[in-house]
């Protein structure tokens, strides 16, 4: 069993990774073979993401080094119509500047580059509201931990950019903001980093954790169901959390890793050795306590059922610092799930009450949506549900 | 002479990008046998750049992909003394943090990686006076486009850090704010970024104008004159200039083109077709009119004593889209000269003055600070000031 799980972690980097470079040295397993080539076949790095497809791009596709969120309120008397005119343009703007073609009079053209660049769109309740439709999704219901500001909340769509060079980004956000300023005024916006493109392995977040380990693999028995809708989409959790820095580094190693119930320096579960291991919840130590504290992070957010887990991407914010020195960061907690209230919100919930690591994040942001399935060429996102 | 100033820009952007990359077909010459290696040959890519040496790093270091600027205001009563603490601190945070080692009692060292993070230090007219020490370098005078806000302008303590990796960028951030803080509060902090790492050639800049063509060469006559005070120190002037996005994005491009003097796509001068060709400021059109326009921006720019020119260090910066969807971007403009009042101000005064581009951009901060020189192993920046 602690093999299996080996092998889907590492297996999960090479996916991620979209190469070799992400294998543990232990693996093993004929679905790895796959993926051991030698460095001479290495593919070129991907430096153009697809747009079309059954599914958006931006939720499978592995974090790129930047990402932008934005989202925007509609103006007053958009309706389902206006909604669909919109939608056609801001389609038609992500198909081009995704593959690394300008915009549609495009003002910049040199800057509609090749970077991995992805344009992922969330419908928040209000949408539906303004396109007189039933809400697939609703706001969380609120959580004793959340200190929620309505300047990081809410949110009636959503755009989510990322690409792995922020000139590009910058010049996306424009260009898309443009088009949609007629309809849709700016709520929020927030902007994540994560290590730089081409950086192997884990991500490593604000607070010094490998961040990302535990997520399911594509591939693997239920990803599918957990993640997409019968109808190719989705749904997004965006949660702003503020970590406490200066707590946070007033405490020691060991009570850190007691808090996530994995290790710092590896990312291993702290019954085992490599990161990929798999934790071990009934393991005692000499005094019959439970090696992983059944309050730790760790121990909370694992849910067995493959067709339950979410999928996390989240991004690292800073914001800081602030005048007096003390930092402003934290994390763009971001994750993907066929379904809010049967797969994030129990998690949400326990972490809520339990978490150890509570002591040391806030969250101050919260926002839902829709992620409507991916379009074929000529086609636009949201056809299905605003299309005549 | 155009080939000898080919021949310079060529030059430029192999020593600039540390390889072959950035050589321009027509190139030819001696020194540039030096850079033509086989592609076996070329050098790893750069991760760590020295501390230690005659001038401090982050000057004539090739930039790198992200910038944070941080001013800060020395706290009351702390004194020459005090100056002297706190600039040990730094230094030492500064020394290891750029070799990818973790600053003394790190409390997140496995974010201390490798990045070409440079720490550069500024001091502004403000910490002389808390030293009771005279100072070389005074506010620049008001120019008529200013629109100065306090909140982008002035500051005691300049840390200017870059690196290729933004999770780098914020943990180098919070180590040393966290030592400043005792002795500092923060001013103000200006987040930018360039392209992508390894991405070759001129950088474009958010105006998608290719931004660094005139730059003077390392190694070329004049270069360390124009540069280098003969301590190994400099100056830095830093000028926040918002760019008028949606103003300028009505404009056509031959507009565009004439207002910079250079083309948008090659960013050669309308007298050339090459991005390094000398402009030729004499030529006339079959109207009789200059090619170049004088009042466009690199004419009124342009110095012809290398010992005068600036070495600029620009960053691009988006804190956009603002609510109503409009863009809020522009420069970090960053400029080091070995004195201001020599050679940026008179190129400030005359730009101020008649500068087609003025009309889509407005200068909103601005700071001058001196650069102490660099340091030995052991010694501390500022030493030759502030030490007994
Ligand atoms: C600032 C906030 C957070 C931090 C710093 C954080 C950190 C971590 C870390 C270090 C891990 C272990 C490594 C890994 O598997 O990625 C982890 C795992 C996990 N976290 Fe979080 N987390 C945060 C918020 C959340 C939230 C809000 C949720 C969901 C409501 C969540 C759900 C999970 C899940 C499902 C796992 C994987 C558990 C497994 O191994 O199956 N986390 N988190
Ligand atoms: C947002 C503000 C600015 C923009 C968009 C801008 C843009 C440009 C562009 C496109 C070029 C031509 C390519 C190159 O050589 O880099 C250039 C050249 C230059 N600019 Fe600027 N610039 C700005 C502000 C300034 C300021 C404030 C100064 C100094 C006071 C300055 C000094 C120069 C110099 C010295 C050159 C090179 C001229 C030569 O070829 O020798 N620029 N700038």
């Amino acid at each position: 069993m602690s093999g299996g799980i080996s092998r889907r972690g590492a297996l999960s980097r090479a996916v991620l990774l979209g190469g070799a470079a992400g294998l543990t040295a232990g693996a093993g397993g004929t679905a790895l073979a796959l993926y051991r080539k030698p460095p001479a076949e290495t593919p070129a790095p991907v430096t153009v993401e697809p747009f079309h497809g059954p599914h958006q791009a931006g939720v499978a596709t592995p974090p790129q080094a930047h990402a932008l969120l934005l989202a925007l309120d509609l103006r007053e008397g958009v309706d389902r119509d206006a909604l669909a005119r919109m939608m056609r343009l801001l389609s038609d703007d992500a198909a081009r500047l995704t593959q690394a073609r300008p915009a549609l009079a495009d003002t910049e053209p040199e800057l509609a580059t090749a970077a991995r660049l992805t344009v992922t769109f969330g419908f928040g309740p209000g949408l539906y509201r303004a396109a007189r439709l039933d809400a697939p999704v609703a706001p969380l219901p609120a959580f004793a931990i959340d200190r929620l500001e309505a300047r990081w909340s809410g949110g009636d769509l959503l755009l989510q950019l990322c690409a792995d060079d922020a000139l590009l980004l910058a010049h996306a956000q424009r260009m898309l903001v443009k088009d949609a300023r007629a309809f849709a005024t700016v709520r929020w916006t927030q902007r994540g980093f994560r290590r730089a493109p081409g950086t192997s392995g884990t991500q490593r977040n604000v607070l010094g954790q490998l961040d990302g380990t535990g997520n399911p693999v594509p591939g693997a028995p239920g990803f599918d169901t957990a993640l997409w809708r019968p109808d190719g989409g989705t749904t997004l959790v965006v949660r702003r959390i503020r970590a406490e820095l200066d707590a946070w580094d007033a405490v020691d190693r060991p009570v850190k890793e007691m808090a996530v119930g994995r290790r710092l320096d590896t990312g291993a579960p702290l019954t085992g050795t490599n990161e990929f291991d798999t934790p071990d919840f009934d393991k005692r130590d000499g005094l019959g306590l439970p090696v992983i504290h059944p309050d730790s992070h760790v121990r909370l957010a694992t849910i067995g059922d493959p067709a339950r887990k979410i999928l996390r991407r989240p991004y690292n914010y800073d914001d800081g610092p602030r005048p007096d020195g003390s930092p402003d960061t934290g994390l763009i907690f971001a994750s993907y799930q066929a379904d809010v209230e049967r797969q994030f919100t129990p998690i949400q919930k326990a972490l809520a009450e339990r978490d150890l690591l509570n002591k040391w994040i806030t969250p101050i942001g919260s926002a839902v949506f829709a992620v409507p399935p991916g379009c074929e060429p000529g086609g636009w996102i949201g056809r299905g549900l605003l299309g005549q």
